[in-house]
């Protein structure tokens, strides 16, 4: 088994804010990233494609084909944005690491995999807030 | 001449806008960097100090000093926050970097030099928007 | 499942020396590692929580309790200090990196899990020695 | 179960071809990377080694001694080469970084294993291309 | 006085070679780095531009337009491509590092210029072959 | 003017301590760094040679020579350490990033300069101490 993995930037305003709590709460539990007037990251990304190598090209996915589907499927949307405000596929959720990692997990998922090599399958997406701080989703890494 | 220099980090939202011009100049010189609900950056600072060292410590400045009054003086005010709203030093700036080192550099020097050794000088303040793009000022460096 | 991450620094001192074992065995295993008035690294601690985000926070741990722990846990008693004379959970062992993610784990995992979300466990520590070597400590990832 | 790594870096020339189909063929799947002239990368290795501690050293494996098999078996005959023409375990093989991981794990397994604490096993060979794409070959990683 | 500085990459193959020297010579000289078929780099450039922001914008030059001058002048000839055969402006030349610099610096000069603020400089232009060597030509640092 | 710079690493033990002082000046001067079993750092080392390249090689030092020097002057000496204890040409100093730049760029600028090209010199000594905190010692920058 391969593991391939593209890295890609966005940079992006946001804030963390729970609409169904009170702003005492919101304060309390996110402290200086509930800040009303936002805050914003160089956030890393890297995407990471599980399958055996093409015979005839050698690649599990084109790098440059994954490259393009994460520009159309995740840059386009949230680089230079807000993502509380601009990105349609996060409307209304809390804009943590834990829940960006998801939500873009689902939204490459498709398209990867019918660009990849019979069998592969979207193995992770890991963000970096800061360079101290990440989250990766992974349904295929299990703790029991 | 010995040069010592402390990293700091801080995470902030901003926009580029010249609120003297129109709405179409501002977008068609700034492009993305002018969206309206702002984005952000982990802005990465280095604060550089020229000078001999202290003969009884053997420090130009203590680097623990510099990073208190880099925070008081610049993380304090920039730290999750929104350039363009929240930073009195920075009101009515347009928020290039360019424009963030200078006003850090003005903001610093007094008392970055009250704590350093006899005859030492804020020498540059370097600033990383991104990872690829980043401003410098040095009062002290030429070009003729 | 989601896996969230923590990255710390610390500066230490240290040596490895098997105190069963003569000087010439220690000279001869673990050579310039083994110099008798010591030597030291920058070490950079990972430390990952794997688990489901909390429903009203998105967080499987608030990542600003997680470095306090780490601090209370790991850097309070290791950092500017001396690893094989100064570290009470270390006392009697060969602090080679391997034996140092162990005993980080074990001092780190109650709290770090009483910190996170229904059901999260503290699911790996990776330390780099130098920018080269590296050992992390997971229990949950298998080689059968 | 403890996983220690170790980084290693080599400078090689290659272009990605496959000699059983046409130049039109090659030039459209692989682009750029098909030019003729060759072209080159920094490539960054990193070797990882699962298992338990030996109690009278503490390592998994030692580490100075993984570097030496890294050299013998992969930067030896890789470094300052071009993987296409030069490397009698590449002969024939598409150079892309899939069938490196491959190639340079079924290279290292022996050797590393014989050198290894009881019962440990080479887990997995990580290849950086560039900064922004890489690949890794671990067996023991599964996907269902 | 500001300096602004854009990074930017490319992967190319080269070798050392002075082709009015003997064979022996150059394997003497240039030791590995001669090696006939070629090796490779990622190469990473750092341009910078000295001058004073411009009062509208708050830039000493927009580095969206400065990233392509860079893309046309130097990574177009150069990605991906053999730097001894395929660059015109290198035809003869020594690749060393240290050329590779005042040869993009000479590029680079004029355009990057015009695209400047009023009094604004090509201050100096740095070359990363490998992660620790590199050249720098900056025609405006002296040493008396 | 050609700048070029060859990195390279150290591991070593220190501490900071003027012995002419007491104890307790010690401690409130130099807080945790003088914690007295010692605490260590990986340094980073950057030596910069400036000058013309020469007209055969393209060279203005070999880097390969550099590294040498390097080696036999500062890393044989250093690395695997104890600064204070184990360094005959730091005897007596503290052991300040400052004060080992200095005694670095003496140890190192004859015999750089002797490998040099005609007219080049050891222009700048940079230390990392941490990734945060360095010191330069260059002593044809100037503040007036």
């Amino acid at each position: 088994m391969i593991f391939v993995t593209r890295k890609a930037h966005f940079n992006a305003a946001h804030r963390l804010h729970n609409p169904d709590k009170s702003e005492d709460w919101n304060r309390d539990v996110f402290g200086k990233c509930n800040h009303p007037n936002w805050h914003g990251h160089n956030y890393i990304l890297e995407v990471t494609v599980a399958g055996e190598p093409d015979p005839d090209t050698g690649y599990v996915i084109d790098l440059g084909i994954l490259k393009e589907i994460i520009s159309k499927k995740i840059l386009d949307p949230c680089d230079h944005r807000n993502l509380n405000m601009d990105v349609p596929f996060l409307k209304g959720k809390i804009t943590s690491t834990e829940n960006l990692v998801k939500e873009f997990y689902h939204q490459l998922k498709e398209e990867v995999e019918n660009a990849s090599s019979e069998g592969a399958v979207l193995y992770s997406v890991l963000l970096y807030e800061t360079e101290r701080n990440s989250a990766e989703y992974c349904p295929y890494r299990r703790i029991n």
